[in-house]
C-alpha cells in the first residue's frame, strides 16, 4: 500500500476490474453509447475488461452480426472486451458454434430492452441449453419461476448457468438453496440493486427509475446483502439511455453504472458491509475464473480509498449524460488505470487510444499476452 | 390363468388396480358424482383403491374440510381410498400436518377446474415444498416451464415430486431427461392422453373435448408411447361433468375414465404397445410403492382378455352420463372384483355396500388388514 502524504489520502493498488455485463449500444444506438465512449467510461470506473451484451441493433446472433460487432470493437475499444452471442428463436442449432469466440451466450427469458426475447417457450430454452457446447457460461435474464425452470434445464444437461443481475429475495433464495444442494451455478448482482430500492424512486423520478429487473423493496435489498456470500460477482449491467429518453413518456429501462460501481462498492467497504478482499474476489478473481478469461499482464488500478466526493449528474465519459446515483456521497476514487503496461487512465483523463482494447477470446490477445509475459 | 370354455374366453386374474388420481366431486357437486357413484364406477373399472383429489367445494385444505370429506367417504365409499390435501395460498404452514393422513399433497400451478390455483407465485410454491414433511408425494398439475420450475424446487428440498397427467412432448422430454440425470421423481399419464389427440376433437365435439391438460397432437401422443418406460403409472384423472354441462356454452374441462381405462389399456396390450406385466406395474405395483400404500389382502380382479365390445355412451355407474370414448371398439373386460375377501363387483353388478370402502391411511385400515392376514 502506498500512502500519498501530500493529501493524507491512502492509495491502494487493485487488479484491473472485470465487468461481465455491459451494454455498449453499438451497433444501432450510438447516441446512447458506442464502443469508444463505453470502453472509456469503463476505464474511468477502473474496469479493464468488459463483456458486451448482444441486444444491439442488429442483435448479435449470427455470423454477420458477430463479425460486424467484432470489427466495430476492434477499431474503437479502449479496454479489453468479450462479445456475447444472443439466443434467439431461430439460432438454436447455430449459436453453439460461437461458444469459444464469444464471452458466453445470453438468454433473455423476460420482456426487457431487447430484440431477443425467448418468452415462455421452454422447448426453445431446452434446445439452446442442450446444444450449447458448454465451454463458456450461459447467462440468463430470468425472474422467479423462469429462473427455477432454466436452472433445472442447466442442471439436466450439465451446463454452466450464470444468473444475471439477481435483484430480489425470491431469486437469491433459490440461488442460495440450489448452491447449498450442490448445483454448480454462478450469479452476479449489480451495484444499483445493492444500493437502491423502491424508496429511492421519488428522488430519482418514476420514469428515470425504470430498470429491469425493477428496483426491489428494502427487504429485497437486505436479502441480497444477507446472502452476499452466495453472490459470485458484481456486474454493473451498464445500460445507458440518454436523459431525454429517460424523461420521455415511455422511458426505456436501464441505468449507466461503469463509472459509479467501484465508488459505491468502496463506500460499502467503508460502511463495513463487505471487505476489500471480497470485493476484489467479486470484481476481478471470480469473473476471470468463472468466465474462463485470460489474466491481463501488467494490469492494475490505483484507488484513493479516502477521497470523498458527491456523484455528479453527468458521468465523465458515458454518452448518456445522467446517473440515478446523482447526489450520493461516496468514498473512494479511481486515480489511475494501467492496462497491459500502458497508462490507460490517470487523474480523470483517458490515455488509452481507440483500438487499444483487445478481444479476450482472440488469437491476437494470446499473442499480445505472450509478448508481455 | 383360468380358461372359461363355455365362451372360449380367457379369464386372467390381476391384482386390484390403483388409481391415484380421481375427482369424486363430493362435497359440492354430487350431481356430477359422489363418494357412492364414484367408488362404484371405480370397482366396475377394476379399481380397488382410488386417491380423491381436493378440488371439491369446499376444497380440502384444512381441518374442517378434511374431516368433512373423511366422514362422507367413510359412510359412502364402496372401494378403498385416500384423500388428498390441497395446497393453497393460505395453508403453506398448515398443509404439512396432513402429510400422514392424506394420500399426498396436490398443487395446482395452472388454471383448471379448481378452486385451488397457485398461479405464478414461486414463493408460495417454495414455502409449500419446504414445509411438506415428505412422507408422501407432492403431486403437481404443471405444464411446460412451471413443471421445470417446480421440479427444481422439489430437487432442492429433496422432496418426492409426482407429476400428474403428463400429456405433451415438452413435459415428457423434461421428465425423461431429469430421470436420466438422476432426479427422483414419478409421473402418471392418463388413458385419454394415450388414446386421443386433437384429431379426435371433431368426433367428440369441441366443448366435449375440453380437458386439462388439453388433448395434444399426434406427435404428443407418440412421444408418450415412445417414453412409456419413463412413465411410472397410469391414472385416469376421472373428472366427471354431466353431458348437459359438457354441451353448455362454457363446458367445464374433464373426462370420466374409471370404467374405460382398463379396457383401453388392455386393447393397447392386444395391439402390442405395452405388455400385461408393464400394465400391472403401472396400474398396481408402482402406485402402491410410490404412494406408500398398503397392499390389500385377498384382493384381485378377474378380466376377460378376449371379450370385444363397443364403449357405450353412458358408463354403468358414473353419474356423468357420457364418455369421450363412446363408440370405440375395445378388447378386454372386468368380470369380477374381489376386495378384502368379499366379492365387490360381478357380471356388471356392484355388490360392495356403501361404507365398505376404507381409508388407506387410517388406523381402522391397519386393524382390518391384520385381521385378514
Ligand atoms: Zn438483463
Ligand atoms: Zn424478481
Ligand atoms: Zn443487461
Ligand atoms: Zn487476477
Ligand atoms: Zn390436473
Ligand atoms: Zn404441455
Ligand atoms: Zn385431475
Ligand atoms: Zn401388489
Amino acid at each position: 500500500e502506498n500512502v500519498d502524504w501530500r493529501t493524507s489520502n491512502k492509495i491502494i493498488r487493485l487488479p484491473g476490474l472485470v465487468d461481465v455485463h455491459v451494454h455498449l449500444r453499438e451497433p444501432g444506438a450510438t447516441h446512447k453509447e458506442d464502443w469508444d465512449s463505453g470502453t472509456a467510461t469503463a476505464l474511468a470506473g477502473g474496469f479493464t475488461m468488459v463483456g458486451a451484451m448482444p441486444n444491439t441493433n442488429p442483435a448479435i446472433m449470427d455470423d454477420a452480426s458477430f463479425e460486424l460487432c467484432k470489427s466495430l470493437a476492434a477499431s474503437k475499444a479502449r479496454c479489453d472486451y468479450g462479445i456475447f452471442i444472443g439466443a434467439t428463436f431461430t439460432n438454436t442449432t447455430t449459436a453453439g458454434k460461437f461458444a469459444s469466440d464469444a464471452m458466453g451466450m445470453k438468454m433473455y427469458l423476460e420482456e426487457t430492452f431487447a430484440p431477443l426475447p425467448l418468452k415462455d417457450d421452454i422447448n426453445v430454452w431446452r434446445d439452446h441449453i442442450m446444444n450449447w457446447p458448454g465451454t463458456t457460461p450461459i447467462c440468463v435474464h430470468a425472474d422467479g419461476r423462469n429462473l427455477a425452470a432454466i436452472l433445472l434445464l442447466g442442471w439436466m444437461y450439465d451446463k454452466h448457468m450464470h444468473v444475471c443481475h439477481v435483484s430480489h429475495k425470491e431469486e437469491i433464495d433459490i440461488i442460495r438453496d440450489a448452491k447449498k444442494r450442490g448445483m454448480k451455478l454462478s450469479c452476479e448482482v449489480s451495484p444499483h440493486h445493492l444500493t437502491l430500492c423502491d424508496k429511492d424512486i421519488p428522488r430519482i423520478g418514476a420514469g428515470q427509475s425504470e430498470v429491469r429487473p425493477k428496483l426491489g423493496t428494502e427487504e429485497d435489498l437486505n436479502a441480497l446483502w444477507d446472502n452476499i456470500d452466495y453472490i459470485d460477482m458484481i456486474a454493473t449491467d451498464h445500460a445507458p439511455h440518454t436523459w431525454e429518453e429517460k424523461c420521455s413518456a415511455k422511458p426505456p429501462p436501464g441505468f449507466p453504472g461503469l463509472e459509479t460501481s467501484l465508488p459505491l462498492m468502496l463506500t460499502a467497504v467503508h460502511n463495513g458491509r463487505i471487505t476489500i478482499e471480497d470485493l476484489v474476489m467479486k470484481m476481478h478473481t471470480n469473473p476471470i475464473r468463472i468466465f474462463n478469461l485470460p489474466e491481463q499482464p501488467d494490469t492494475y488500478i490505483e484507488v484513493d480509498m479516502e477521497q470523498e466526493w458527491t456523484i455528479p449528474k453527468k458521468p465523465l465519459y458515458s454518452r448518456c449524460g445522467w446517473t440515478p446515483f446523482e447526489g450520493l456521497q461516496v468514498r473512494g476514487k479511481v486515480v489511475k488505470v494501467v492496462l497491459r503496461g500502458q497508462i490507460a487512465f490517470i487523474d480523470g483523463k483517458i490515455i488509452a487510444q481507440k483500438g487499444f482494447g483487445l478481444n479476450l477470446r482472440s488469437k491476437e490477445y494470446q499473442v499480445e499476452k505472450e509478448r508481455l509475459l
